[in-house]
């Protein structure tokens, strides 16, 4: 019989079982707790780094805090592996982020101890806020609890949330998980300024503030506590640097060492035995702590492949193309050599969105907001209004963050800002919370916008071209997450016709494929599919959503006796406006089978991109269900289902 | 001959005349301005109290700074009315809001003295930050001057801003209008803190602030500044307060009287002269300054009808009907107080929502978060999972805001959130920038969601009954700004089926009109028209944009010529949505003509709401030539303008 490598990590079924441990037996837990983690991912994949930093405040939560009762919210909720791992999902790590597994993300449908999911940043003190008003009106629920990453909390959400939650002025708990770090280096003022005060902690020992926590100074009332703070003042000689909290309505603690298992329980013990209002407790973590690899490398290990424990080497696939983003940031530099007004904004993601390769090149070209949204995309069309060319390069979930200043700064202004629309349609592990299902409609509707979608990497390159060379107004162009298709790529974009399609092949009037995107070569190999099934297939990529090329689709709408419209986003988007347009011009009045292939109207979790997209019925199978339905002749295994049935 | 009122005035063709007056006369100036703005507003109404609050500030900007070179940027621009008379647009102030006349805020299209247009709030930091990046990089562009109220700072976009611009450390101006209000009185953390710095002002004299702006310690390198500031406090005794914004990053100047021209220029000055990096000037002023009736009731003040200058009695147009608003606001106070789950939100519209009626009854369920419809929307999604019944009730336009909490927070996790969706539509006076145009499109795609629209003030009350049960996920019902039909209200609202229309007049088979919302009488007036011409027409109620009725759209497909669509937002909305669906059952195949009315693809300026529904053909004469142009019979007045032509 092998002896457990974790007995104490065996012995927990669920949260309930830590606050029966010892002190030393948590901190037990926790060493074992980080081995499990690694183990988990290195089979997996996941977001490594950010997990194994909160091991012991994970731990310690859960010790201190009355989950489920208390309501957890982690911020994003890629850091709750642990969480997980301590909350009866231990045997489900190996389905990490893969089809029919748990995702990577907290989750409410997964756990009564994920009261409230995220994906995106900087939500969970106002969430946090709405458990705690729940509370007040009598409602079964306990303290609510926040931890944040110090990247989140710098975005505009966040501030409103604390904000509104030190106006309050109820009992609560925000714990501010500090390891300088978000996915990228963080940026801004604010990151300075935690700087600033986390530099105290890394300098000077951490007896006194221990002592603090016990003394809890912090957490008596205003006048005491100030002349506490200045007597701490004069005997530690550290000024009291957490103003910015404290002028917010908090009650700072710290900052204290996250990875210090007796300073954790300590601070968080008393804080919820003496806590009357909001209280921030700022805590200092590494990134990857405890393991090597990881804490070497923070942003290479922000988000991993599988790896193996003993080297740290990750598993990556070969890639057959180049990605997306690497083809757009790769473009946009060649652009910007050429033409010096180009810039490029980014909302932390200068890696993920390739700009990172034009800010090597054009460091002082390149500008890294952080999470803000918002003002990205409004300190874009300032640059624009002062006759520069902007590219905002956002994700399509991330710039739902920005739509009223798409709207109100960029479409009614007219401005020519440029989208650069990373992540399109549906993204694999990262799952519905990161899908770019909207974009398409939410953009189509404005008027003055051009909306475009690259086909494969060349498609891109062109679209780039045409992004900087159309300066009457704002462009947006969107293509997916991963690799292209190996296309051969031309030396430089070249400047599409706005709003025209192009005919990729001429059928014999059963049906046309209007695609839009990179779904193109699933609309081809539909087209195949049909012609053993007897319909002779047109396939035209659109590749305008706005304006649409009314003239193409007249003539295959005269043409034609079906036209399907096939993309890879939401109802509401490139199909409804082209029914909408066809409406208009009287093209529907004498019959023609319209079909719109779209995502379907409900959220698809995670699996593999091909795999969601099977899930959807957006592939080549999907269209040709869908063309075969429509000629009343559907597809033998659907017969031989109804006739099981 | 009479003698000018405003003979300073009368010298001032444009700021740069400003540039040759003496201090003293700057004064005179404003003084005379000031009594124009009153003047101007008291015939058209408009935005008295902001405009009245920053009469020396536009003075003094616009002699001191080199605009146009120089970028002013006014935040939300309602306050630009002294901006505008001074920027050449003194002889329009008459057609000010309204059809053909100029905008009530700032807008690109109307002045170069407009960079940047605005009327959301708090994009004014962004946009000053584009600016002066354009001009470090070469543009011909000078500094750039961000002019922003308190309560637009305390929203998260203005914080991002700040703390960007705070660490690029690029020269700018931030200069902070502090008047202690915003359109409701200021709410939030940041609120307090900002009265605890103006506080300072408001006791103490004024004399040792200009010695400082002419001393300018605190544009002096760090570490002198700090020595300087240490020993200003020493000698002054006001501890220095303004760290939340040079922790961000900028040099604070303040507070300073915004009333006072001589510390207004001589700050300004010196500012400009010496600021190396971002300086934000703290000026204090009061909102309706220099007018008594809107100095004694600023919030009333805030937007006015037009009124007598001697008394301050404003015109009120007799209401033959209860508005939406005031209907939303007694049926919810109703709602709640049956049912005690039920809370309201807003971002700091508590009369413009209406939910202030239910604040007075149940002031600790109502809940102003402040400009922070990010926070807003996220907070009210946590109370739906802590139990509670949030409404969060936000204007369409200013939803867009909080869009991707809508999809990330609420549908994703199917809460129910309930969406009360004020100004749905186009809005009048206030123009393009407050249209509600885009919500049933951006609403509508996401899963899950449950889209009303009310046809009158009756459908309101039903509508808010219905969402006050349907608890199994999220639900949005918008209405328009002004005044219901006049229809009799029930004693309570009922609760409608989900996804269930209502037909109001059955024709016998010609064209059916399937209107959503209060665009039904318009509908019926259209069929009434259309009889006269020879076609009858089926009206139906929609009721709902989603889940949509299938049944009776199919019936209707199935029993008429023509089926029109009739709604008030933008292309992809509604419209739209109906042609998706029936092209997925099949219901386009066999030739129906199509046709929906909505709003064109283009932004309505400012009118009444009636001209711009005009303008947009939504109204009873454009479904009218709708249906007639599809049944191929143009309109006499069409072929009469043919002819001619």
């Amino acid at each position: 019989m092998t002896r457990s490598l974790t007995p104490m990590l065996d012995r927990v079924a669920g949260p309930a079982d830590l606050r029966g441990l010892s002190d030393p037996d948590l901190k037990t837990l926790a060493d074992e707790l980080r081995q499990e983690v690694v183990g988990a991912v290195s089979q997996t994949g996941g977001h490594l780094g950010s997990s194994l930093g909160v091991v012991e405040l994970s731990v310690a939560i859960h010790a201190v805090f009355d989950t489920p009762r208390d309501k957890l919210v982690w911020d994003v909720g890629h850091q709750c592996y642990p969480h997980k791992i301590l909350t009866g999902r231990r045997d489900r790590m190996g389905t990490l982020r893969q089809g029919g597994g748990i995702s990577g993300f907290t989750k409410r449908s997964e756990s009564e101890y994920d009261p409230f999911g995220a994906a995106h940043s900087s939500t969970s003190i106002s969430a946090a806020l709405g458990f705690t008003v729940g509370r007040d009106m009598g409602l079964p629920t306990g303290d609510a609890v926040a931890v944040i990453g110090d990247g989140s909390i710098s975005a505009g959400m966040a501030y409103e949330a604390l904000n509104n939650a030190g106006a309050e002025g109820r009992r609560m708990f925000v714990i501010l998980n500090d390891n300088e770090m978000s996915i990228a280096p963080p940026v801004g003022a604010m990151s300075s300024y935690l700087s600033s005060l986390s530099d105290l902690s890394r300098k000077g020992p951490f007896g006194g503030l221990v002592a603090m926590a016990e003394g809890m100074e912090q957490l008596a009332p205003k006048p005491v506590r100030e002349g506490a703070r200045r007597a701490r003042e004069m005997v530690t000689g550290l000024e009291s640097r957490g103003t910015f909290f404290e002028e917010l309505g908090f009650d700072y603690i710290g900052p204290i060492d996250g990875h210090d298992m007796g300073q954790l329980l300590s601070v968080l013990r008393a804080a919820k035995t003496r806590a009357t209002g909001p209280v921030l407790i700022h805590c200092c973590t590494v990134k990857g702590k405890g393991y090597a690899p990881a804490e070497g490398s923070a942003d290479k290990y922000h988000g991993v492949s599988k790896f193996d424990v003993g080297t740290g080497v990750q598993a990556k696939a070969r890639a057959n193309a180049p990605s997306y983003t690497g083809v757009f940031g790769d473009t946009l530099t060649d652009e910007a050599a050429r033409d010096p007004r180009v810039v490029a904004i980014t909302a932390a993601m200068p890696g993920g969105t390739g700009v990172d390769r034009m800010a090597k090149r054009f460091p002082g070209r390149v500008f890294d907001v952080g999470i803000a949204e918002q003002h990205g995309v409004t300190f874009a069309a300032g640059m624009a209004a002062a006759g520069l060319k902007p590219f905002c390069a956002i994700y399509s979930t991330f710039l739902q963050r920005g739509y009223d200043q798409v709207v109100h700064d960029v479409a009614l202004q007219g401005l020519p800002v440029r989208f650069a629309i990373d992540r399109a349609g549906l993204v694999g592990a990262d799952g519905a919370t990161h899908a770019g299902a909207f974009d398409i409609g939410y953009l189509g509707a404005l008027p003055g916008m051009t909306v475009m979608a690259a086909a494969d990497e060349a498609e891109l390159m062109h679209m780039v071209a045409t992004a900087v060379a159309h300066d009457s107004g704002p462009i947006a162009f969107r293509y997916p997450r991963g690799n292209g298709t190996g296309v051969t790529l031309p030396e430089r974009g070249e400047v599409l016709e706005i709003g025209k399609g192009r005919v990729i092949r001429e059928g014999q009037g059963d049906v046309a494929l209007l695609s839009l995107g990179t779904v193109l070569s699933d609309c081809e190999a539909a087209a195949t599919m049909l012609e053993a099934e007897g319909l002779s297939a047109t396939v035209a990529d659109a590749r305008f959503a706005k304006p649409l090329d009314m003239e193409l689709i007249a003539r295959l709408a005269q043409t034609h006796a079906a036209i399907i419209t096939v993309e890879q986003g939401a109802e509401g988007g490139f199909g409804a406006m082209v029914l909408q347009a066809m409406a208009g011009e009287g093209l529907l009045d004498h019959g023609c089978k319209l079909r719109t292939v779209c995502l379907p109207d409900r959220f698809i979790d995670q699996a593999s991109p091909a795999e969601m997209y099977r899930d959807a019925g957006v592939d080549a199978e999907g269209i040709l269900s869908t063309v075969l339905r429509a000629f009343g002749r559907d597809r033998k295994i659907v017969d031989l289902a109804s006739q099981r049935g």
